[in-house]
């Protein structure tokens, strides 16, 4: 437990679902109106994409301002890194982040369809096909001592569940249900025989469930 | 606001007790039972204390997760570094804290008294006289853009509320009364004119207050 691996500020409705079934260039999480399981993140002082010196420093800036604290390295899904299914053919496309993408270290992108490793500002992504142990172990290598975030998307999540090598989970459940799409749970009870957890609700609604292993 | 000021963890009863009247050597808090304040912290994974692997990683670990992240510097009152009172006789008593105090930053000692600055493993300990503003211009100087953590005692934080120059503060209510001692307020109510506030309580029972500037 050294190197912890850690699903953080993970957004989920009230009935498990993290994103839509047809994600898009226009609509990176393929849900109408994400914000509305978002918008809680991007009101606190410490949300990493905020340049303004506003925000919200309760409860939630806890859970924003957590985001970089000792980690060294992030694990993410093809789907949360791009659009784009298949060969690569747009090697243009390096992320929807912009020229400083928020994580500031190595990240590994799980898939099929290699393609070179590039750096933009802090950020460096490499592209792996592995499965989750041999992922992980990459990442806590470059990690260097730090613990290792699981950037999700939903799919990428359940993996490393099921092969049993997730330590902490951070997951904002918001106050509406959406009824279609990808589920991270069909209820939070499903992890309750391998994890502790705690709910904790605050003045904006969200329920954080804050699961770490028995 | 870049760098701010922060009360972080400070511990105090239902009705706003923090310490007792007779600080000793074998009472360092002047109270009986102290853990009826501070246990929670104790009991997260990231205490700073903490030697072994345990620990809970709910809702207070976060609090205490947060001791380190950020912060440049420390300003403590005399009472907070140990329990001599006038002129220093015992140059031999570093603090509280052994050879390898939590802080790890330079740490300014609000004192009337002088005596040499020295360190202990990644810890500094300055001795100075000035009012708050002045300490606190000292203290930023060396957090190189970090912010400051306020560490107490309660007569301090409450020299530098008098002042206003506290942006954040978290407070830690225990679910217990005390009835005399040092209060760090009558009521949480009382700082409501100058801050926004969200309590929010765990499953400890701890109810954090979270303070941040209007």
């Amino acid at each position: 437990m050294d190197q912890l691996l850690r699903v953080m500020n993970f957004c989920v409705s009230r009935d498990g679902v993290a994103a839509g079934e047809a994600q898009s260039l226009e609509e990176p999480f393929g849900l109408p109106h994400p914000e509305r399981l978002f918008g809680w993140a991007g009101a606190t002082a410490s949300w990493p994409m905020r340049e303004d010196g506003g925000g919200s420093r309760g409860l939630d800036d806890y859970f924003t301002r957590d985001f970089a604290r000792n980690i060294g390295a992030e694990i993410m899904g093809r789907n949360k890194f791009g659009p784009q299914r298949g060969p690569w053919e747009d090697l243009d496309w390096t992320g929807w982040w912009g020229d400083e993408p928020p994580f500031r270290t190595p990240v590994f992108v799980m898939t099929h369809h290699g393609r070179p490793s590039f750096s933009l500002s802090d950020t460096t992504f490499h592209f792996v096909d592995g499965d989750p142990a041999t992922v992980l172990k990459q990442a806590r290598e470059a990690a260097r001592g730090q613990d290792v975030r699981l950037g999700g998307g939903v799919t990428t999540i359940r993996e490393f569940l099921d092969a049993d090598l997730v330590d902490t989970l951070h997951v904002a459940v918001a106050p509406l249900e959406l009824g279609s799409g990808l589920r991270l749970w069909e209820s939070p009870d499903e992890l309750l025989d391998r994890f502790h957890r705690e709910v904790v609700t605050g003045a904006s609604g969200i329920a954080h469930h804050l699961f770490w292993r028995k």
